[in-house]
């Protein structure tokens, strides 16, 4: 699975010092990453949320946003990630009632000079998290699991597709 | 596992309008939660991290750090969460080769009018999320699973503990 | 309408330069404000938003959230405003088909030091932005307006109402 | 008024979904917008703002600072806007003893993907906001009106000016 | 100088690893902390700089401002602060004609369970850093030194004062 | 030192009033800054540091990733700094038992229409804070002193080095 010459982590410099790397001479590319993660949750919980869409709370939708203006403070919250100029962020939310539970992607472009699967794993688990706060008064015991990316396409590493 | 009345859920009014529930009245006393995550990786990573720790950077001391800091901004980032003076966050990052991975533990306290289960999420989450992103050069597959509230106590719902 | 001494602006000091007051000694006690405003937009697009609230999107909802996550970040926009512990937000956005346009109302409370005006202020403005942003592509000539305070009790200088 | 098809919010997929729009395949391409909004005022409260910028505070220059970083946030606070690399931002402050009150005027400049009327409206506000906080302990009353777009220019939709 | 137990870092727990140290048990008390820098520049600059005040633009006025505002950044920006509900908030930036320079202090005060150093530190510091980026475009030479703590009082450990 | 027409401070108008400097027509280049300071202490302080770097807490290790991040902060709190995309953050902090104390320098590049000195200085006030900040418990009498710009190069005004 590992993709690169083993032991080299491209966040250290020579001395195993932590650094921002360098992208300066990169290309600027179109990128795009997806990101996929589940919150599995009591049977009544499920019916709670999905019922709820309709009636008393719409809580994907406010976890949509969440997912959506988390993936713009990716930068902020993880140390040596590179601000980017995000351009599309999407997030899906489908419930999965043999889960039972939500099923959350997370879809994230750019035009610029790294890649974007930070930015879709921020996005797709702060999505979760969310369900999680707002479900939390019912059902404490939720989990969310399955967090990976699922597709990363742009820049001179090339194609990515989970398997 | 639901321990609320069905349907209830407290972020949403009436009228099923989202809103930041009013803790105005329920009373300031110490809270902690604990809540734990992990990332399965290859083996070959596992080996770089874990013995990139003496030599070659350290992957794990830089995502502790990220999950201290995220702890703090758990209130930007989940949209219907108090701002919290929080007044403790440790994060333990265990490598664990049967898995192989990283087990990831985050304790948070404070002492306030609502719990810090979403602190301690956040913290974790946000460890395991820069673990990834140490490791994305030689490893695109690696998945975090398993995030859940270990335990919460403190305040007038009582002490939750994982079964 | 003024209520202090002429000339006192408790944001400067004697010697005009601006602080940040000092509330050290002043009492934690619950504190409330309400604030308000409205967009004015063409009938069309009112058409849209209040429609799209059950079909195509729903406008109000995006923005009820953006009004909550707003309140929290009124210490980071306001230079002068003292970062406070904020207890419960809660928006309401009415359609008003005479306006033709959204009634805005934000309502904020704390158990601090200061009072939460900016809080509630932030809040209704945010969410009405918000509205702007969502509607700007059918509709460029919209209109926010009206942004007072309704109600302010708490503290030592008393409840205000709007007259 | 309404310069797009009736019922097509572009913030909303075909489901009805907020998203952030995407704008990778948008032209790069110098923008400008400008924006206004006006805070009505006491007589005496505006006797102290305006004597007071030389004497005893300067409460417009505290406000146009504020204006100026309240657009740098832009995109933190409205849940859809896309991130931007802004390269002006330029308030203007003036007293008009008709009003009586502060009449604002934002204006923002990029070179982007997209347009900046959220910054110059977000600037606006903010500064309107600020003038708010500072003469808060002599007027309650002041009222923040007259909030719109009065310009904007580049991009593919062309030219926008307020009648 | 040293004044605790040569070898003890609080901020590191028994395994060496990083943590925000628990205040939970400590006392909530009043508490004040000032900080000291300066930033030395060419004559010709403190000339602008200081005549700039009346007539060419407050420099000192905005870096006053990003001072105050600094402060409330310090948990964002030191990884191991706690959060803490600032109280007061004042800088004092006096023009020295012998460094030739600027003297800069900032004054924090809080009702909380740990110090304000940090903060006062942070204000400080961004204070001198916003006076370089405005004049730098006449300067680049200048230097911030001198920056400590002038006095820390409130808490266990008493009152503090530099020599 | 000076290096531009006396008077001329490009963060105001004609009026004097602050701004953010357009930069739409400049030409996107490369751009690389270098600032250092350094940061005294008591001697055994010095110890505790440099010796904690392999068994009781890598002070060092936390202080460049609070500078690391800090970079990415700059245009949050240097109110009329751009936001740029940082292509890469680079920082040493190197023990000197002469001074005694931590010698940092921070290094940052851009590919953008503005210089990157701000941020340079930003990474490395952050660091020294954040060492003041991890070993306050033990010192309270260390001094921060001579940041400045070391290095400068890329865009019009051409390269600069501190004599």
């Amino acid at each position: 699975m590992a993709d690169a010459p083993a032991g080299k982590l491209s966040h250290f410099d020579a001395e195993g010092q932590a650094h921002m790397v360098d992208v300066t001479d990169k290309a600027v590319t179109d990128r795009v990453a997806v990101a996929a993660c589940h919150i599995k949750m009591a049977r009544e919980t499920f019916d709670i949320i999905t019922e709820g869409r309709a009636k008393k709370g719409d809580v994907l939708g406010v976890a949509r946003l969440a997912g959506i203006m988390g993936a713009k403070r990716t930068s902020d919250l993880i140390p040596l990630c590179h601000p980017l100029p995000i351009t599309k962020v999407a997030l899906d939310l489908a419930p999965d009632a043999a889960l039972p539970g939500i099923r959350i992607t997370a879809t994230v472009r750019t035009t610029g000079q790294t890649g974007v699967e930070m930015e879709a794993l921020t996005a797709a688990s702060t999505a979760a998290l969310t369900v999680y706060d707002m479900a939390k008064a019912v059902d404490k015991a939720m989990e969310i699991g399955g967090l990976h990316v699922v597709l990363k396409d742009g820049g001179k590493s090339g194609r990515y597709e989970a398997t």
